[in-house]
């Protein structure tokens, strides 16, 4: 038996260490104020390849979105999972989090700005091909990549899940040229059907490349595993939704950097 | 060059006689009436396989609903394209075509009869597996599977495209079974979205596992090339939302079908 489970770990081994996936931690700034992100990529992979801007939920960046970052890595993309609060700040408390998002969505170009430095970090790194650019978010990071988008940012493709939906700037929309996914649970409590609605009027009126899944009897945060675990009302994991939405992402990235 | 083509040809050949989709006209009844739908599948493809029942557009079983069993033969179903109307009856005429929608419409049992009844010549197909049933339909077609869905059947997953969109009995919507896609032209005129909302608010009350998706700028008819030259207002042919909701489609098959 031994000698059986050495041969498979001789066997699975090489495999292991050609599909690792690296991560490194990376310090930035934004003004006079300090972030950290963190980078993840597969080394096995050759080349220059799309990067995708991982922003984090109102939470700030913990390891939900840097796993997020990881499993980006694992189908061939550079990632980079963003800190838009600055020190890596995180908390586990629902107020504390509320505030800390408050204070950037307060101020939309220190928003824009941080988001945009993040994106910088991806555009020149060595291992990136900085004409292919996309962005994922959860939650707060959803409205953030849907703000990049809106904002005529070159960034090909985002997706969010579960985001809070800012509405466009109708004067600007026609100069959006991001393809949007918004992965939004049916049932999520927190985004007012009113609020849905403007944003895709605009969207439509203006010719957005857009795309907007209602996940059946998902609430919000459906795509994170335990937040259930919090007890706060609206808020469920969802199995079926998380993986469908996973694949829709990939679909779009897909088609965005033409990968087959 | 002529041996160079001709050794071409016969390297190519044999795959394409391996790969043929064959089709048959099948003439059915339900009460005294005749229907003449078509079947399609490939014989390259091995055993039984899911069967998936096509409905046609509100012009009855024409070119445009056999063309789309055969791309679903392509992708290894056995695909029957149902005529709604009896004896093949087509139109090119919209207030004709409205007509036929309208009568079948009327009765909500022999609307189901007749969906039952092409479901049945899938189900009991030698080439079938009879546990394995999905159904996809545009425009009248899409109303119809999404009844048939609503009524409890077993069949496993529809699709949608452009449909009318019918409102659930909100007493029985416990019973649906059925994985539902509903592939939506975001500026579709035709929909009023107090429907929309209406039939979401039911499925989400009963749990009923299904995803809807909005394609940004698109309208009725988006996944019909040529729709644009009949030059009806609110009707338009759209590559985009087409090839998306196309591979939606797949991806809910695939998850339906336990397929790789």
């Amino acid at each position: 038996m031994k000698i059986v489970c050495a041969l498979f770990v001789l066997a699975v081994l090489p495999t292991l260490c050609v599909a690792a996936v690296k991560t490194e931690n990376i310090t930035y700034k934004v003004g006079d104020k300090t972030y950290k992100g963190m980078l993840a990529y597969d080394d096995a992979v050759k080349g220059k390849r799309p990067g995708i801007l991982v922003v984090h939920e109102f939470w700030g960046l913990n390891d939900y979105a840097k796993k997020r970052a990881e499993k980006l890595a694992e189908l061939g993309y550079v990632a980079f999972a963003a800190d838009m609060y600055g020190d890596g700040k995180v908390t586990e408390h629902p107020k504390e989090a509320g505030k800390m998002a408050a204070e950037v969505r307060m101020n939309q170009e220190e928003w824009l700005a941080r988001a945009n430095a993040a994106l910088k970090i991806l555009r020149e790194h060595p291992l990136v091909d900085g004409k292919k650019l996309g962005g994922i978010g959860y939650c707060f990071g959803g409205s953030t990549v849907l703000n990049l988008a809106n904002s005529g940012s070159d960034i090909a493709a985002v997706v969010s899940f579960h985001g809070a939906l800012p509405i466009p700037d109708e004067a600007n929309a026609k100069k959006i040229k991001t393809k949007i996914l918004i992965c939004h649970g049916a049932a999520d409590s927190f985004i007012k059907e009113d609020t849905v609605q403007k944003m895709r009027g605009i969207y439509d009126k203006s010719g957005v490349d857009y795309q907007m899944v209602y996940y059946g009897c998902a609430v919000h945060s459906f795509t994170v595993p335990g937040a259930d675990s919090k007890e706060l009302p609206g808020i469920r994991y969802d199995a079926n939704a998380d993986r469908r939405s996973w694949a829709a992402m990939q679909s779009l990235f897909n088609e965005a950097f033409n990968k087959k």
